[in-house]
């Protein structure tokens, strides 16, 4: 479970929670509005109704859930498979690997290694991996892009939601007693927007951008190492050239 | 259809006129107001006219309909004819594929395939089918930008029309009555403004944006089959290639 | 004439005036301030001589006056013209074409030309007419910057004077009856640092973007062409060739 | 020790500090309000908590001591050494270099130097070198992005607090005395984010930009000496390629 | 010296004064107030000390200085000179050249004529000049940037000023005869910050980006000269070789 975004999050919320219930005349409930959240929260989705296509709409909670539990394969572990891989490649040939496909559990690497034994051709291998790559990426990438335009969306509506409370508390000034309370309820839209694209949204938007970049790292050394079996490298030199593409927190470990 | 479209269309609408309905001491005919409608799509439309080419303008009705009634060509049943098409040309010769030119109908693939047909040379046959792509795109590109343009001047022209009712209504301040309705009626256009731009133009130009990739990736995929199918590749190996070219979610299917 | 960019500033100006006249207690004269109009434009212009060259600064009628009439070169009769050369080159030399160098009218064609008849090398030919595709490129950059700069500026003056209209009301509230009128003027700045960025500048840049991006592409296949000719190319093959330039709507002609 | 930091930082702290004590009517205690600290430095953390691993954050302490005491390697002594390094590869073999490893403290020369006496291929040295350059370089693009993000967050929370602070404010208009003072406490937090922001956050965001584009500088001329010596260039001319290399103001003194 | 500097400065700060001292009820002392200035000059300043190395900022005033009096070398004298020097290297051989080193004023093109007469490699000319010109770009784009970055701190420093005043005043609401002119104190800073970058800062960064562009475009014709000399080529090809370099508004006399 990724604790930043789940402590984020729980930070966030009670910082405000908080300065709303120890501010002097303030309560919760002047903060609770049902309708204002509609606006806020319902406009926005429509709006990315409109701009995305139904399938991607239906993935938020998969996508959002991810940001819980991110599923980014390591790369040490990767790396130290493949190279085991290598060695049974090279001592026993490459058909000896069929014993070890069941081992694997992610999907990307065993349909690299199925192929190698299957004795598809080098190029082909790269070909359909990096289309696999390439297609993970564009997923996520809209995936991030959603949550991106959710956060631009949420205080366009805010604003939207505020300007229809002013137009209609400008409209009914006979009792100067409720214009105060009535701009109130204007501006709690404008709040929902804010908090709804700056606590959730944008943050959200950042964090599935550090997981795509990570896992498109593990995913080229996978490449890499599936061509380099293929091809009958030596399991040293493939450790080495692995190596060099680590990120630097895990390289101190490996020079 | 697009229902995403017209579903986000629908709720966001629905969101801002029940909220405007059940707000107390609040009625539609506060919201409604002709002149301001006029300042804020007429200044936009204006100043698209004198940013856009005429004829650019002339096709928004054509645009706007494209995004309710998407004609984007399916990835699968394309790939499908392309591989029969190489299948008949391996068999019988390029010659017979004339006979499945009318079973055709995307002109895109017709205009390849009659190439191929013609005998006509395959380094031409490619720049015709790019350039094609090219000028297809950049039609796509015209038609987004406008959307993008509108959704930019739209709120302009909104605070524009609000900075003009305040200035009126500053000028006028003997009763002052008048100064909370006057405030409500500038305010509108920006209201106006706001709406036009946040659900209609923004996320327009997204979804346009969408349609436009969608339907270079199926080009992309078809230029390639007509240049493997006049040079008289196998249509396995063909197969192939294009599989690796499709996105995600339809490549779980074919793998 | 470019009748869009005609009509769209007719039909903004149109909908501002009349917005103006028939709102209720409002008059024509409440909009018209000789010294806001100067901080706006007048600011405006004086960033625009900090920010560019003189030289730049004094093409600006010039530039303003392409935005009604264009003079953008049509494709089709460009093609036609370089595959009639064509046609006389191959059937009585290049040197034939010296007679018709008098009947062109765009002058880049004539230099293109013209070099190709003296026998120049086709590198320095190519290198020669690119360089004046740079600098007519870079030309039509800086026209089109000016007006972005002005359109940025524009906005930033007409706070500047709001500002300034504030600072001088809000030091002399001993008139309550004064604080209105004063705001209105205060606002006509901004009013107008809006309306010159919104209806003039940002859409006149849009618009040259768009007749820089057609110019650009005419002249490309002028180079094509001239090169094609001076190589003695086949006609046909030229016609394709270059017709596979097209854009869009022009190419459903050609095919 | 960087002064600039430290120096731009008493500046604006001390014209801050200054500006409020010398204000008639204004108190130092008027600016303190403990709540609105913890919402706008509180929020901009938490949100950078979703937005960033945890890894990274974690790292905040140490990216700020390095605004103050920068650690970027000179760049004349660097080359210096480089061709010392040289000229005993040439005298005495590269073998020889053994005894000088011990004198190097950088450890990214030293890792060069090392490979070159172990024997190690020049690729595989240069993409040893070159895949820890990338990583040294993408870990300080994520200290500047956090830098960029926790000014981004700031002032958006600082928005979030204030429209809270109004919210209450209105709420509760029984007494007209405390509009005013409640309006104040409301902006605290907007005026905390501006400050947090401008003062800190994207200032500090620029600097590491620049020391870490000065780091990659110096690195980059190591790549190269490490490759020269490794085989066997002449010492003069690696001097040569290498001031090629010095920035403008230490190349007045090498020409 | 460059006028449209100079005259843009005089126009935008007389237009600013003019509107002061004729409008109604105004004076400029309401304008002058030396705190404000201080927080947002010496805020921005202070900022940018944080954010830049110590060395750029002291360069400021130098930087300044070139905004009034350039000094961007002519590109025709320049090419005549190159010209002439390739005349008399292909006639008396390139170690004659010695004698006109003299009468180089560029540093630029003095360095690059000294090393073809000293002998030096092609390659390793090529390679200095480069690295020169590199150089001088960053120079450049730093100084530009310091400009953008004080425009971009000047209005948030402004915003500060502006907030602590609003703060302020809103603690002090016993007078109400007090509210008005705080409140115009308050606004001053925003105005000085506006200001400050609209007629200064973001205009300076603009003209120092084009003469930096300019002093580019004519290195960049010195380097391709002084390999053509060095490489004995005929001063005619060089003249026509260097012409096609030649932005547009030249060009017209070269053709």
């Amino acid at each position: 479970m990724d604790i930043a975004t789940a402590a984020g999050l729980f930070l966030g919320a009670a910082l405000l929670l908080i300065s709303i219930l120890i501010a002097p005349g303030s309560s919760l409930a002047a903060f609770v509005d049902v309708p204002s959240g509609l606006v806020v929260v319902g406009g926005a989705i429509a709006a990315c109704g409109i701009a995305f296509p139904l399938g991607t709409l239906l993935k938020t909670p998969k996508v959002t859930m991810k940001l819980f539990f991110p599923k980014v394969p390591e790369l040490k572990p990767t790396i130290e498979q493949l190279v085991r891989f290598a060695e049974v490649a090279r001592r026993d040939g490459i058909l000896a690997l069929e014993n070890n496909i069941e081992e694997v559990d992610d999907p990307f690497i065993k349909m690299g290694i199925q192929m190698a034994v299957d004795g598809t051709d080098g190029e082909l291998i790269e070909a359909v991996l990096r289309g696999e790559i390439q297609a993970v990426s564009s997923r996520h990438k809209t995936g991030k892009g959603l949550m991106e335009t959710l956060g631009r969306y949420a205080p366009a509506f805010g604003m939207i939601g505020t300007l229809m409370g002013l137009i209609i508390m400008l409209g009914n000034m006979d009792d100067p007693e409720a214009i105060g309370p009535g701009m109130a309820v204007a501006l709690i839209t404008t709040l929902y927007g804010a908090i709804v694209s700056n606590l959730f949204c944008l943050p959200f938007a950042d964090k599935l951008g550090f997981y795509s970049k990570r896992e498109m790292e593990v995913r080229e050394i996978v490449v890499r190492g599936v061509l380099s079996i293929q091809e009958g490298d030596n399991p040293r030199v493939l450790e080495q050239k692995l190596t060099t593409m680590l990120p630097a927190a895990e390289r101190a470990l490996a020079l």
